[in-house]
Protein backbone atom coordinates (compact mmCIF):
# COMPACT_ATOMS: atom_id res chain seq x y z
CA UNK A 1 0.00 0.00 0.00
CA UNK A 2 0.78 3.62 -0.61
CA UNK A 3 2.33 5.31 2.21
CA UNK A 4 1.38 8.64 0.52
CA UNK A 5 -2.49 10.10 1.34
CA UNK A 6 -3.17 10.90 -1.99
CA UNK A 7 -2.33 8.10 -3.36
CA UNK A 8 -4.37 6.51 -1.20
CA UNK A 9 -7.35 8.33 -1.63
CA UNK A 10 -6.89 7.77 -5.23
CA UNK A 11 -7.49 4.30 -4.57
CA UNK A 12 -10.23 4.32 -2.28
CA UNK A 13 -12.25 6.31 -5.16
CA UNK A 14 -11.49 4.17 -7.56
CA UNK A 15 -11.74 6.34 -10.66
CA UNK A 16 -12.05 9.87 -11.58
CA UNK A 17 -15.58 8.74 -13.09
CA UNK A 18 -16.48 7.87 -9.70
CA UNK A 19 -16.21 11.07 -8.42
CA UNK A 20 -18.69 12.86 -10.73
CA UNK A 21 -21.23 9.95 -8.49
CA UNK A 22 -19.73 11.57 -5.39
CA UNK A 23 -20.63 14.99 -6.84
CA UNK A 24 -24.38 13.78 -7.76
CA UNK A 25 -24.80 12.38 -4.09
CA UNK A 26 -23.55 16.04 -2.93
CA UNK A 27 -26.09 17.58 -5.69
CA UNK A 28 -29.54 15.34 -4.21
CA UNK A 29 -29.36 12.23 -6.58
CA UNK A 30 -30.21 8.92 -4.01
CA UNK A 31 -31.59 6.34 -6.48
CA UNK A 32 -29.81 4.26 -9.55
CA UNK A 33 -32.49 6.17 -11.55
CA UNK A 34 -31.27 9.47 -10.83
CA UNK A 35 -27.43 8.77 -11.18
CA UNK A 36 -28.05 7.17 -14.15
CA UNK A 37 -29.92 9.96 -15.74
CA UNK A 38 -27.51 12.67 -14.79
CA UNK A 39 -24.50 10.13 -15.77
CA UNK A 40 -25.95 9.14 -19.06
CA UNK A 41 -23.80 5.75 -18.74
CA UNK A 42 -24.87 1.77 -18.71
CA UNK A 43 -26.27 0.33 -15.73
CA UNK A 44 -23.56 -2.33 -15.34
CA UNK A 45 -20.76 0.06 -15.01
CA UNK A 46 -23.04 2.67 -13.26
CA UNK A 47 -23.51 -0.78 -11.17
CA UNK A 48 -19.91 -1.67 -10.27
CA UNK A 49 -18.74 2.23 -9.63
CA UNK A 50 -21.81 2.61 -6.93
CA UNK A 51 -20.59 -1.25 -5.49
CA UNK A 52 -16.68 0.13 -5.52
CA UNK A 53 -17.83 3.40 -3.90
CA UNK A 54 -19.96 1.51 -1.43
CA UNK A 55 -17.45 -1.05 -0.53
CA UNK A 56 -15.10 1.38 0.40
CA UNK A 57 -17.48 3.28 2.26
CA UNK A 58 -18.26 5.84 0.60
CA UNK A 59 -21.54 5.52 0.12
CA UNK A 60 -23.68 3.58 2.12
CA UNK A 61 -27.07 1.55 1.04
CA UNK A 62 -30.44 2.65 2.81
CA UNK A 63 -33.63 1.21 2.47
CA UNK A 64 -36.05 3.35 0.81
CA UNK A 65 -39.29 1.35 -0.12
CA UNK A 66 -39.25 -0.38 -3.04
CA UNK A 67 -35.56 0.26 -3.86
CA UNK A 68 -32.60 1.08 -1.85
CA UNK A 69 -31.01 4.64 -2.05
CA UNK A 70 -27.39 5.52 -1.97
CA UNK A 71 -26.44 8.21 1.11
CA UNK A 72 -23.36 9.66 1.66
CA UNK A 73 -21.18 8.09 4.64
CA UNK A 74 -19.80 10.73 6.80
CA UNK A 75 -15.84 9.49 4.66
CA UNK A 76 -18.17 10.48 1.82
CA UNK A 77 -19.67 13.85 3.20
CA UNK A 78 -15.97 14.21 4.17
CA UNK A 79 -14.82 14.58 0.33
CA UNK A 80 -16.76 17.72 -0.01
CA UNK A 81 -13.35 19.74 -0.19
CA UNK A 82 -12.03 17.45 -3.00
CA UNK A 83 -15.21 18.43 -4.99
CA UNK A 84 -15.71 22.21 -3.94
CA UNK A 85 -11.62 22.09 -5.19
CA UNK A 86 -12.32 20.34 -8.51
CA UNK A 87 -15.24 22.30 -9.35
CA UNK A 88 -13.38 25.95 -8.52
CA UNK A 89 -10.28 25.13 -10.36
CA UNK A 90 -12.62 23.95 -13.21
CA UNK A 91 -14.44 27.48 -12.84
CA UNK A 92 -11.01 29.45 -13.30
CA UNK A 93 -9.81 27.41 -15.98
CA UNK A 94 -12.29 25.51 -18.36
CA UNK A 95 -14.69 27.78 -19.02
CA UNK A 96 -15.16 30.94 -20.78
CA UNK A 97 -15.34 34.38 -19.95
CA UNK A 98 -19.32 34.53 -19.63
CA UNK A 99 -19.47 30.90 -20.42
CA UNK A 100 -22.70 29.61 -18.66
CA UNK A 101 -21.79 26.51 -16.14
CA UNK A 102 -23.24 24.88 -13.07
CA UNK A 103 -22.91 26.70 -9.57
CA UNK A 104 -22.41 26.02 -6.04
CA UNK A 105 -24.41 28.62 -4.08
CA UNK A 106 -24.94 29.56 -0.01
CA UNK A 107 -28.30 28.27 0.86
CA UNK A 108 -29.03 31.52 2.75
CA UNK A 109 -27.50 34.21 0.65
CA UNK A 110 -27.74 32.36 -3.33
CA UNK A 111 -23.57 33.51 -3.01
CA UNK A 112 -21.13 31.50 -4.79
CA UNK A 113 -18.90 30.51 -1.92
CA UNK A 114 -15.43 31.64 -1.09
CA UNK A 115 -12.41 30.62 -3.29
CA UNK A 116 -10.56 27.78 -1.24
CA UNK A 117 -7.43 28.55 0.47
CA UNK A 118 -4.59 26.90 2.18
CA UNK A 119 -3.35 27.87 6.00
CA UNK A 120 -0.87 26.99 8.45
CA UNK A 121 -2.11 25.46 11.77
CA UNK A 122 -1.42 29.16 12.98
CA UNK A 123 -3.41 30.39 9.81
CA UNK A 124 -1.06 32.37 7.36
CA UNK A 125 -1.98 31.75 4.57
CA UNK A 126 0.35 29.44 2.59
CA UNK A 127 1.43 28.97 -1.33
CA UNK A 128 2.91 25.58 -2.85
CA UNK A 129 6.28 27.10 -2.16
CA UNK A 130 5.36 27.59 1.61
CA UNK A 131 5.11 23.56 2.27
CA UNK A 132 7.30 20.25 1.45
CA UNK A 133 6.52 17.00 1.35
CA UNK A 134 8.00 14.34 3.84
CA UNK A 135 8.68 11.15 3.10
CA UNK A 136 8.38 8.43 4.90
CA UNK A 137 11.65 6.89 2.79
CA UNK B 1 -18.94 19.61 -23.19
CA UNK B 2 -20.40 19.39 -19.56
CA UNK B 3 -21.72 22.68 -17.88
CA UNK B 4 -20.64 21.04 -14.87
CA UNK B 5 -17.21 22.75 -13.79
CA UNK B 6 -16.62 19.60 -11.37
CA UNK B 7 -16.80 17.11 -14.68
CA UNK B 8 -14.84 19.66 -17.14
CA UNK B 9 -11.99 19.22 -14.21
CA UNK B 10 -11.97 15.74 -14.35
CA UNK B 11 -11.49 15.49 -18.10
CA UNK B 12 -8.96 18.24 -17.65
CA UNK B 13 -6.70 15.63 -15.76
CA UNK B 14 -7.28 13.14 -17.78
CA UNK B 15 -7.29 10.21 -14.64
CA UNK B 16 -6.90 9.60 -11.17
CA UNK B 17 -3.44 8.47 -12.14
CA UNK B 18 -2.31 11.74 -13.87
CA UNK B 19 -3.04 13.46 -10.64
CA UNK B 20 -0.03 11.58 -8.63
CA UNK B 21 2.07 13.25 -11.59
CA UNK B 22 0.63 16.21 -10.64
CA UNK B 23 1.53 15.39 -6.94
CA UNK B 24 5.19 15.02 -7.70
CA UNK B 25 5.73 17.81 -9.66
CA UNK B 26 4.41 19.76 -6.61
CA UNK B 27 6.55 17.30 -4.72
CA UNK B 28 9.62 18.39 -6.74
CA UNK B 29 9.69 16.35 -9.44
CA UNK B 30 10.79 17.64 -13.01
CA UNK B 31 12.36 14.70 -15.30
CA UNK B 32 11.18 11.96 -16.74
CA UNK B 33 13.18 9.87 -14.55
CA UNK B 34 12.45 11.42 -11.40
CA UNK B 35 8.46 10.52 -12.11
CA UNK B 36 9.28 7.23 -13.47
CA UNK B 37 11.00 6.31 -10.10
CA UNK B 38 8.72 7.51 -8.20
CA UNK B 39 5.42 6.23 -9.95
CA UNK B 40 6.86 2.73 -10.62
CA UNK B 41 5.16 2.75 -14.44
CA UNK B 42 5.85 1.93 -17.56
CA UNK B 43 7.72 4.58 -19.74
CA UNK B 44 4.89 4.24 -22.63
CA UNK B 45 2.48 5.26 -19.78
CA UNK B 46 4.03 8.14 -18.39
CA UNK B 47 4.86 9.54 -22.06
CA UNK B 48 1.46 9.58 -22.50
CA UNK B 49 0.21 11.08 -19.41
CA UNK B 50 2.59 13.96 -19.48
CA UNK B 51 1.71 14.52 -22.89
CA UNK B 52 -1.58 15.09 -21.78
CA UNK B 53 -0.65 17.04 -18.62
CA UNK B 54 1.29 19.12 -21.13
CA UNK B 55 -1.67 19.35 -23.80
CA UNK B 56 -3.80 20.92 -21.43
CA UNK B 57 -1.62 23.29 -19.96
CA UNK B 58 -1.00 21.61 -16.37
CA UNK B 59 2.41 21.08 -17.20
CA UNK B 60 4.90 22.59 -19.70
CA UNK B 61 8.17 21.60 -20.83
CA UNK B 62 11.24 23.84 -19.90
CA UNK B 63 14.55 23.29 -21.58
CA UNK B 64 17.54 22.27 -18.94
CA UNK B 65 20.08 21.40 -20.40
CA UNK B 66 20.32 17.92 -22.39
CA UNK B 67 16.81 17.26 -20.93
CA UNK B 68 13.81 18.53 -20.96
CA UNK B 69 11.83 19.38 -17.73
CA UNK B 70 8.23 19.17 -16.91
CA UNK B 71 7.11 22.38 -14.49
CA UNK B 72 3.35 23.39 -13.26
CA UNK B 73 2.15 26.18 -15.25
CA UNK B 74 -0.41 28.48 -13.29
CA UNK B 75 -3.13 26.51 -14.31
CA UNK B 76 -1.34 22.98 -12.80
CA UNK B 77 -0.19 25.53 -9.24
CA UNK B 78 -3.62 26.14 -9.16
CA UNK B 79 -4.53 22.49 -8.74
CA UNK B 80 -3.07 22.48 -5.15
CA UNK B 81 -6.10 22.42 -3.14
CA UNK B 82 -7.24 19.29 -4.78
CA UNK B 83 -4.27 17.70 -3.97
CA UNK B 84 -4.56 19.07 -0.51
CA UNK B 85 -8.04 18.15 0.16
CA UNK B 86 -7.38 14.71 -1.19
CA UNK B 87 -4.50 13.84 1.02
CA UNK B 88 -6.31 15.21 3.98
CA UNK B 89 -8.81 12.74 3.31
CA UNK B 90 -6.64 9.82 2.96
CA UNK B 91 -4.83 10.79 6.52
CA UNK B 92 -8.14 10.92 7.87
CA UNK B 93 -9.26 7.72 6.49
CA UNK B 94 -7.14 5.54 4.73
CA UNK B 95 -4.39 5.07 7.30
CA UNK B 96 -4.66 3.07 10.84
CA UNK B 97 -3.77 5.13 14.01
CA UNK B 98 -0.29 5.54 14.20
CA UNK B 99 0.37 4.27 10.56
CA UNK B 100 3.38 6.41 9.53
CA UNK B 101 2.31 8.35 6.29
CA UNK B 102 4.24 11.08 3.97
CA UNK B 103 3.66 14.52 5.55
CA UNK B 104 2.96 17.72 3.71
CA UNK B 105 4.50 20.45 6.43
CA UNK B 106 4.88 24.43 6.98
CA UNK B 107 8.82 24.72 5.56
CA UNK B 108 8.03 27.93 8.49
CA UNK B 109 8.06 25.43 11.51
CA UNK B 110 7.42 22.17 10.20
CA UNK B 111 3.70 21.70 11.26
CA UNK B 112 1.26 19.82 9.05
CA UNK B 113 -1.12 22.55 7.14
CA UNK B 114 -4.66 23.19 8.89
CA UNK B 115 -7.37 21.18 7.87
CA UNK B 116 -9.09 22.79 4.43
CA UNK B 117 -12.68 24.42 5.45
CA UNK B 118 -15.39 25.67 2.83
CA UNK B 119 -16.36 29.13 3.24
CA UNK B 120 -19.22 31.23 2.47
CA UNK B 121 -18.61 34.41 0.82
CA UNK B 122 -19.22 36.24 4.10
CA UNK B 123 -16.81 33.47 6.17
CA UNK B 124 -19.30 31.67 7.46
CA UNK B 125 -18.03 28.03 7.99
CA UNK B 126 -20.35 25.78 5.28
CA UNK B 127 -21.41 22.39 5.36
CA UNK B 128 -22.59 20.37 2.32
CA UNK B 129 -26.03 20.84 3.87
CA UNK B 130 -25.70 24.85 3.45
CA UNK B 131 -24.86 24.59 -0.06
CA UNK B 132 -26.65 24.01 -3.09
CA UNK B 133 -25.88 23.22 -7.00
CA UNK B 134 -27.71 25.42 -9.33
CA UNK B 135 -27.72 23.54 -12.72
CA UNK B 136 -28.57 25.21 -16.20
CA UNK B 137 -31.18 22.86 -17.27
Amino acid sequence: MADCPVARSVDAVGDWWSLLIVRDAFDGSRRFGEFQRSLGVAKNILSARLKALTDNGILELAPAGAHNEYVLTAKGEALFPVIVALRQWGEAFSFAPGEPHSKLLDRRNGKPLKPLEIHAADGRRLTPADTEVHKLS
